[in-house]
């Protein structure tokens, strides 16, 4: 019996983790959920999960809930509970899936606890990728990928050596605006940017696939995960999002993993690695999906993506004032404040203009990260 | 350094076995190749790589090649010879790469000294399975397949538990009749059947790809290679022969290996297994292949892959007799004796006809394979 902590359970990632571990009730045990604001959606997931407690970082949300469910739980609330549930609590699996960089203070407490860790928040690895890997080497630490890419290369290096890799092969949907041309990109709607063809997800990170940033940062969370320079890493279009993704050995063999596009299954990965446990979720059935295609990007198009690549290779602090500057840039966007064509400008801005700083302790990345937002609101965008 | 007898040497297989060796002079040495009667290639190839002997099966054309090349090496002639590489020599893998029935007693020597088997001919599996597990297990020899659905499958399974696998999927170009009418079937040309659309491979094997016995064969062969009820193995038609073979696990994860359509890949795989090690072989390029797909087989269209499935349900001898009457009718066909559609009604009729023994032992393996040839013969065809 595994204790799960579930940070940032109202969400997609969250929602469908409840919705592994209700499959397995013998196997699993909810022991705490985290949520923003969403209380109605957490109030029923406490009548179903009897968590001992839940945090909600809003405090008047909190107050609200604490009224409504009356004994059931212990409800906390604020961010210093958020992080003293990582640190303090009783658990056996951390699932983070709080969306961004509020993500990465609590991840960094599971992993100072040696903590296994079902890592859905890819902002951890890409602003403070090398800490993290020094961290999980000293506290012995485990971060399995939850992120259905990085799930997938998990599954094909198994058994493998990662010395006799020749590439990472991420695929990629191309999101809703794949076959639009950039020159429209002008004009389009939140609600355009929204509609991803293949995945259910949330806002931002529906935004992000729309950029290919959300590619871009898979990219960079690959190459802090696996350890293997931006140079093995390569991002192809695969608009069905049935190959999840695939590693390329040095004798040419590829591996690749295959499934619907559905969370679960690389969320009960994550959950029951290195045993897989049957379940009863929808197979492939690839006679009736007939056709796998494969494109390659287009950089000029999708400018994160190229972004992306090009932070690693100045390493420092530039991965975590690209994913700030995004990450206003995204909110500004769905509060219909720029462009969408103007995201990577305000990205392009901030890597410009934000100073860069190498090999960064983790006071530093906070600081980027606030510095880089900061620059952002007084751009006056 | 690894010692490498091959047998069937003048062969495709045997040809691109040597093709990667030549690749790897520090890895592996050559000691042995026999053919059955192909000289003036095997001169060639004892120029190149010096083995300490060879075997031609056919007596007159080992004299004639003993008169060719003087002491290069040891010139055998004969089956006997043949099994006595196999039981004597000093090796460490035996490719095993003769077609048919032929290639079983060999790959039992071999077993039986506890040697590992880079396993080519899969007859060895499909007429002798149960008896070839048994030996293995016994001895503790090691069968790494050569063909490329069975490699991808061993690949797939690296670091997964057997037990955690839902199906096996068998991928299948269709071969060149795929989208042929049955009708047609009766005109069929010997060059239009041997020429497969992706893999150049000899006749034999060419003619089973075009029936899709090949796939049959396979499908057996893998039921034994991995342990598995023959319910757990599928076969789909993927024209484009990338992907070459998949595994599902019971999450439903399914895990595939994908490559050119090029022999050599698997063949270094089982020769370096557990390691890959470096080649310049050609990449594959997926957005320049474009597209996978996936259909489903049609069974009543190619009766033969409906018959290897049924027979493993009856087990005994009856997978021999299917493969000993397939070995004659394509052998009549190839001769213009027989039409193609005459090939599956041959199979059929032996099956019929030939008495089925449960449990076999290695003798009426033997016995069961010549009554079948005997019985195809007296008919008459």
């Amino acid at each position: 019996m595994k204790k799960i902590l579930i940070l940032g359970s109202s969400g997609s990632i969250g929602v469908n983790t409840l919705n592994v571990v209700r499959k397995f009730p013998d196997k699993f045990k909810v022991v705490g959920l985290t949520v923003n604001s969403r209380i109605e959606l957490l109030e029923q997931q406490i009548k179903e999960f009897r968590p001992e407690f839940v945090v909600v970082t809003n405090e008047s949300k909190a107050r609200e809930l604490k009224s409504n469910i009356g004994n059931l739980c212990d409800v906390l609330s604020g961010n210093d509970e958020l992080l003293k549930a990582a640190s303090e609590r009783d658990y056996d699996i951390l699932l983070g899936a709080i969306v961004g960089f509020a993500g990465l203070q609590p991840t960094l407490e599971a992993i100072k606890r040696g903590k296994r860790i079902a890592l859905a928040n890819k902002e951890t690895l890409v602003v403070a990728g090398e800490i993290v890997n020094k961290l999980v080497l000293e506290h012995n630490a485990e971060i399995i990928p939850v992120d259905s890419e990085h799930s997938a290369i998990y599954q094909c290096l198994v058994g493998e050596n990662l010395n006799e890799v020749e590439k990472l092969i991420l695929t990629a949907s191309g999101g809703p605006f794949l076959n639009k041309d950039k020159s429209l990109f002008e004009n389009v709607t939140v609600d355009e940017a929204l509609n991803h063809p293949n995945w259910k997800m949330g806002n931002k990170v529906s935004i992000d696939s729309a950029t290919m940033m959300n590619k871009g940062l898979e990219v960079i969370e690959a190459h802090w995960l696996f350890g293997l320079p931006v140079k093995k890493i390569e991002v192809v279009i695969h608009p069905q999002s049935i190959i999840h993704s695939m590693v390329q050995f040095v004798d040419g063999a590829i591996k690749a993993q295959l499934g619907l596009p559905d969370m679960k299954l690389p969320i009960q990965y994550a959950l029951t690695f290195p045993e897989r446990l049957q379940n009863d979720f929808k197979r492939t059935d690839l006679p009736v999906i007939n056709a796998l295609n494969f494109f390659k990007p287009d950089f000029d198009k999708f400018e994160c993506l190229k972004l992306a690549f090009e932070v690693i290779k100045v390493g420092g602090t530039a991965p975590c004032i690209l994913n700030a500057a995004n990450e206003v840039a995204v909110e500004k966007f769905i509060n219909k404040k720029i462009k969408f064509s103007q995201i990577s400008q305000l990205i392009n801005k901030a890597l410009d203009k934000v100073e860069n700083h190498s090999d960064p302790d983790i006071e530093t990345i906070f600081e980027c990260d606030k510095k880089t937002r900061e620059f952002l609101m007084d751009a006056g965008f």
